[in-house]
């Protein structure tokens, strides 16, 4: 994972950063990061990413073979790959914390750079940036309509591959998540590994209580017993009977799990008989098919369950896999720019961003001029400055609370599962006047009109 | 990309090992890969991955760094970490190789190793195979309505991840696709990569027309230029000034980009103004939310588009992000082994799958017992045998090769974008009896029924 990744950008960056070069263009461009519009059910985003962009940022490079490739492509004077190979990463990131809240149009992130650096860094920081969000706040909704019950990140087999299964397992961390069953995110990122056996061990036995006492020998702490491979309540009877027997040990049996069938009536009818052989106290653990909608449909019709294992829904977004994230060029030298472009509007200029509240909770945003004088909290911070960072990487921990201090004063009809209301972002008297008289200017030079 | 990935496993699968180990189980187990059902709309699926799960494999191993991680978890043995410091993979693969067509149930790779290390390469096996199914076949789907016209993979800033972005290039490279923006898959597996200009370079000049003379005269041999920044058709006959001022200069413009509007109307009023400037032979590339369903509707409009950069939509396959893949234990020993999970349906023991055509056209599959007498085609072969690969890297144009062939031969119906006809896959005498049989054993060993 920590290879040169200066080459994972859209060829297109390469061609324009060589004719900025050829056309001698190094003033300092500012770029904006934001997404132009919610996905489905989506009525707010969490603010993750920006550990991993600053990473890559400090470190922007190409190596020779990096060069080497670019060469073969024969579009590429000799000149210029050697200025490539001089490059550094040079400019001032603007950015939301991890862990916050934000909506769609407000920049979560600027870039300013001498054009070339700021072009060649766009996919990387686009990828980074929206993969993280995405999951993020999938992961949120997950823990909201959790209620409490302890989440466990299970997506690791069928995340987009292996820096998405990474991500996964962060993000939903951040957003509250207990823990993750991805040993590699355990190992990089500290957060805790969960996880005991799979339909594999149970059928590797001549019998499933073979497989149960085999286990329970081996992790006499930690045992979780999986009750559904070959029938969930015939499989709870066996639980309850090597249950029983760990209690004469003098050892007590941490869970069972279920993962097929009717979650609600199933963990109705498990914790009975549990209940009957006086072991009330064993956490059901269900996993499955789980995300927002169908922990949400469990919970309110009264399943028993303590704990989820939240997988592939949840690992890849899916109802929601991307959002409409953007990286524009907002301002070239002095000069606001923007496009046109049916549908796409773009907020010209550098900005902020102003959280308004009443008591604690969260009212509305406003989306300001950088340099605006506005009332507010700003909740862009100066992360980096000429290629430097000044945010240190901070401890997972403080991001995951930051999002949860946040997330407590959203009011509940942003935070709704379907169709949440839409938070109210405004723009402030001077992003309002600078846009309008950007859009005039543009739409008379380039239309023609007056 | 080169890390070691050992880890990249779900904690289970080692709890799992430190249970067999513990009680001395070393037999060879053989688990089984496939596809429960089909997402929406899809009727078959493309097969990709196996190169980098034979890579995986074959360098299995622990590293001294992943064991301390492994001891700080507190729950495994001095013993067990020991054993697994000297872990390497020893086992057998069979498997259906990458660009052939596959079907739900068909096992599309079986791996026949001692049961620990069989089961501690679960994870990443199922990850890299899912992932790249899900996009070759997604991608079949852009290539099979675009009926010749040229496809540029364009999803590199929202693939999930750095990983995904090389995965999304190589599989639909495989499935069809010219080339694409990711520049360090055009480094890794030689794809062509492809790409001109963003919005940002034309707002970066004072007027449009200044970004188009500007970018053909770095590349006058290869200048696409974006119109559509401000107004597409306004764009357009700026793009036909600058294409006058070539051919004057003796050099050609290559082609026009279109990026947001209506695609079929924008594309035709282009062709019409490219025309009348005697410009007709520069292309008309269109971009922006293309994937299988608006390809297709387009071209049916007729739209005058002669190529289409396929991104974001295609990238994490939107309509249907992961398949629902598994890997299942099938044999332990000498015994079938299945799970009678609700709805999750095992085949037992090794299999084969045979290929049944009428003159070219695939006609059927049958799924058989490995050693069982059967006519048509064998599909899986023997990829790996203790531990070393015997398929050696394939060309990815030799991949790309086979998948034509294939697709070719596979019928239209099978093929339709919404509600495709069922391929008709048996199973052969052998296995039905040794499934059914295995199916009534369990039964009446662990639920009592005679």
């Amino acid at each position: 994972m920590k290879n040169n990744l200066a080459l994972m950008a859209d060829f297109y960056e390469f061609t324009m950063a060589a004719a900025y070069y050829q056309n001698r263009m190094f003033a300092p461009a500012t770029f904006s990061l934001f997404i132009r519009d919610y996905p489905p059910h989506r009525g707010y985003f969490v603010s993750a990413g920006l550990e991993e962009v600053l990473e890559f940022l400090e470190s922007f490079h190409f190596t020779q073979e990096d060069l080497d490739y670019l060469t073969t492509t024969g579009l590429f004077s000799e000149e210029f790959l050697q200025y490539l190979s001089r490059l550094k990463f040079t400019g001032n990131v603007f950015a939301i914390p991890e862990g916050r809240i934000f909506f769609k149009d407000e920049p979560i992130l600027e870039v300013t750079a001498p054009i070339i650096e700021a072009q060649l860094v766009e996919t990387f920081v686009i990828n980074a940036i929206n993969l993280q969000v995405t999951l993020a706040t999938k992961a949120a909704r997950c823990v909201y309509v959790s209620r409490g019950r302890k989440l466990v990140d299970f997506s690791l087999r069928r995340t987009q591959g292996v820096d998405a299964g990474l991500k996964v397992a962060r993000a939903s961390f951040v957003a509250g998540f207990a823990s993750t069953s991805n040993v590699l995110a355990g190992k990089l990122y500290g957060i805790p590994v969960a996880g005991t056996m799979a339909h594999s061990f149970v059928t590797s036995f001549e019998e499933e209580i073979d497989a149960f006492r085999t286990f329970v020998r081996t992790f006499p702490g930690n045992a979780v017993l999986l009750i559904d491979t070959y029938d969930t309540l015939s499989g709870a009877h066996k639980a309850v009977k090597v249950g029983r027997e760990m209690l004469n040990r003098g050892e007590r049996l941490l869970g069972v799990r279920l993962d097929s069938g009717d979650m609600t009536d199933l963990s109705k009818e498990v914790r009975k008989i549990l209940k009957a052989a006086d072991l009330g106290e064993v956490s059901i653990f269900a996993s499955g098919a789980f995300d927002e909608y169908k922990i949400s449909e469990v919970i309110e019709k009264g399943g028993e369950i303590d704990a989820f294992g939240v997988g592939t829904k949840m690992g890849v977004s899916a109802d929601a896999p991307y959002t409409d994230m953007a990286y524009k060029l907002v301002q070239y030298g002095r000069r606001p720019v923007l496009k046109l472009s049916t549908g796409k509007r773009t907020l010209v200029a550098e900005k902020q961003v102003l959280r308004i509240r009443e008591g604690s909770n969260l009212t509305k945003d406003i989306i300001a001029l950088r340099d605006e004088k506005a009332v507010g909290e700003p909740i862009l911070k100066t992360v980096m400055e000429n290629g430097k960072r000044n945010l240190l990487p901070e401890p997972l921990a403080a991001i995951r609370d930051r999002f949860q201090q946040e997330f407590m004063v959203l009011g509940e009809a942003y935070k709704s599962l379907e169709n949440p209301k839409t938070f109210p972002v405004e723009l402030s008297p001077g992003l309002t006047e600078l846009q309008e008289r950007t859009v005039h200017e543009v739409r008379e030079k380039e239309l023609g009109e007056s």
